[in-house]
């Protein structure tokens, strides 16, 4: 019997309804134990969704643009989709939602309608980052743009819980992004977090990162402030995409260079699947009340399975009492 | 008749003396109207110095290594290479000085040695970056980790000279790096420096620029605090490394993959070259009396070559006494 509960944002993303109504469908059928509310226009999600005993539908007439303010939308579109979504973690309806919607619309709907956890000053958005050797998570990208050390230490100790619990690794190594290496470097939030978090001896703390290491996978755990963290997140996607248009231009012009790319298909294809942003479930909001996952403005359905299993992940482990209880024990206020 | 005399650290950076003498010579090779004293240990360049009739050597015992702290260094070595070059622009004996050393002693002997222009609260180093439509000036990557808006306002009066009359761009597209486009976004600092900005009109501002962007040429110079700045610039770095990498390794165990890159080569190489530091001078310490042009650890001689030829440059066009002028015009204290 299905005990796992998640709201799904039918209307939020370039790809929606059709794309976010097939993950849901993938889902519950890899997944015997979820059941799925998709929230939005009835109409519109009946036309393009596959039925499916456990997936359910939920009316909500309005929908969050991406350009609208964030927090002004949440609070004046009760009726929007996301809302509509999140209101139902906030009543016990469900235990997760995903929204593949605007992500200051998330972090606000997190903050306002699902609420903070006990305890947490700030919420932090961590994001899985494929990288050289493993996965590493950073966060925040952009919950808190700029942060105290104390926001710094409770995103380690959350991003702890990820990384063990989501993530599967064993004792996480956790690095601060910072401009340097040496114990000097830094501003004063920098080094005030790396003294808060030094004093943590349950977290396996390995001092700063530098920009360049962020995706050679020198650290499981990268912790940095939502202003960082957002413009080092959206220059990787910039960068890749800008050597695929140039290299497609390129290899355009000539018969050789396009012989040579056949030749190579499937080895930069290997490459790219390797930063794929559709296999790694999302981004999470962590520090509220349930499992609230961003999949991409982009996502289609692989990308919405992957974050439904994210959620489904994030609720069986239990991770939003896990970090409740991690952050009341290290009494951080 | 030379009229222009550069100071260069030969001492510094991985491949010093060698290539750093070997750029010297190239440089004035290329341009008549400079005179080269490289500084340090005198036997050692001598041993690897093509004699020139503009290439003097000033003694100088001691080096600064990578790993010391960036003050202390500058302070207590008075003999190493590094200060002695830029005790000879504090004393007018030379116009400018080009180090590939540690970039921290570099912006330290900036301002303890060669002194800050009068009304310059905080130094910047500014970098070109190369992107898909043209070469961004970046400012600042790491002298001044976190700024003041004054700050970031002078950093772009700064950098909109340097665009103008050294990389030679009429009326710069100025922008401020934040995390997002709308006017809503950044933090109390980048919020205080879009007003102050904003109030300059002889300054073509054009609001934010996202991560996303940077690669995209959507801006002439690029405005940012040294902590961001830093870690941007390394992050860039170390994805096209990985890459690098990555490919190399999946094509080695490939003979198809080997017979395709065969192929592809010039287009990799064209596109490898448009990243390549080489060519694009250094980065340029501003806000200092004289020029002082850091040239990349790794340079070879091209490299120290375009470092010179931007010292130069930046001697000719006077770009220390415009800066001087534009910040007390700016009333900036």
């Amino acid at each position: 019997m299905s005990n796992i509960t998640i709201a799904v944002d039918a209307m939020g993303g370039d790809n929606a309804p059709a794309e976010i109504c097939a993950g849901a469908v993938k889902a519950c059928k890899e997944f015997q134990d979820i059941e799925i509310i998709l929230t939005g226009n009835t109409e519109k999600i009946k036309s393009c969704l596959e039925p499916h005993s456990r997936i359910h539908i939920q009316q909500a007439s309005e929908i969050i643009d991406p350009d609208e303010h964030p927090a002004n939308a949440i609070r004046k579109k009760k009726d929007s989709s996301m809302r509509v979504a999140m209101e139902m973690v906030k009543s016990g309806d469900a235990q997760g939602c995903v929204s593949a919607g605007s992500t200051g619309a998330i972090v606000s709907g997190g903050v306002l309608v699902v609420g903070r956890l006990p305890g947490i000053d700030r919420p932090a958005l961590g994001v899985p980052i494929p990288s050289v050797e493993k996965i590493s998570f950073m966060l925040d990208v952009g919950a808190t743009v700029r942060c105290k050390p104390e926001n710094l230490l409770q995103f380690a100790l959350m991003g702890n819980i990820y990384s063990h619990k989501i993530l599967g690794v064993s004792n996480p190594d956790i690095k601060l992004l910072s401009n340097g290496t040496e114990e000097i470097k830094g501003d004063d939030t920098v080094l005030g977090a790396r003294e808060l978090i030094l004093q943590k001896k349950n977290l396996n703390f390995q001092g700063y990162i530098e920009g360049n290491d962020i995706v050679r996978g020198c650290a499981d755990v990268i912790v940095c402030d939502g202003f960082t963290g957002n413009i080092a997140l959206k220059l990787g996607e910039g960068i890749m995409k800008a050597l695929k248009d140039l290299l497609t231009e390129e290899v355009s012009q000539s018969l050789i260079a396009k012989s040579g790319m056949l030749l190579l298909a499937p080895v930069v294809k290997k490459l790219w699947s390797r930063f794929n942003y559709e296999k790694y479930g999302g981004s999470a909001l962590l520090g509220v009340k349930g499992a609230v996952i961003k999949a991409h403005g982009r996502s289609k359905s692989p990308a919405v399975f992957s974050a439904i299993s994210a959620a489904r992940n994030f609720i069986n482990e239990n991770a939003a009492e896990l970090i409740s209880n991690e952050i009341n024990i290290s009494e951080v206020k």
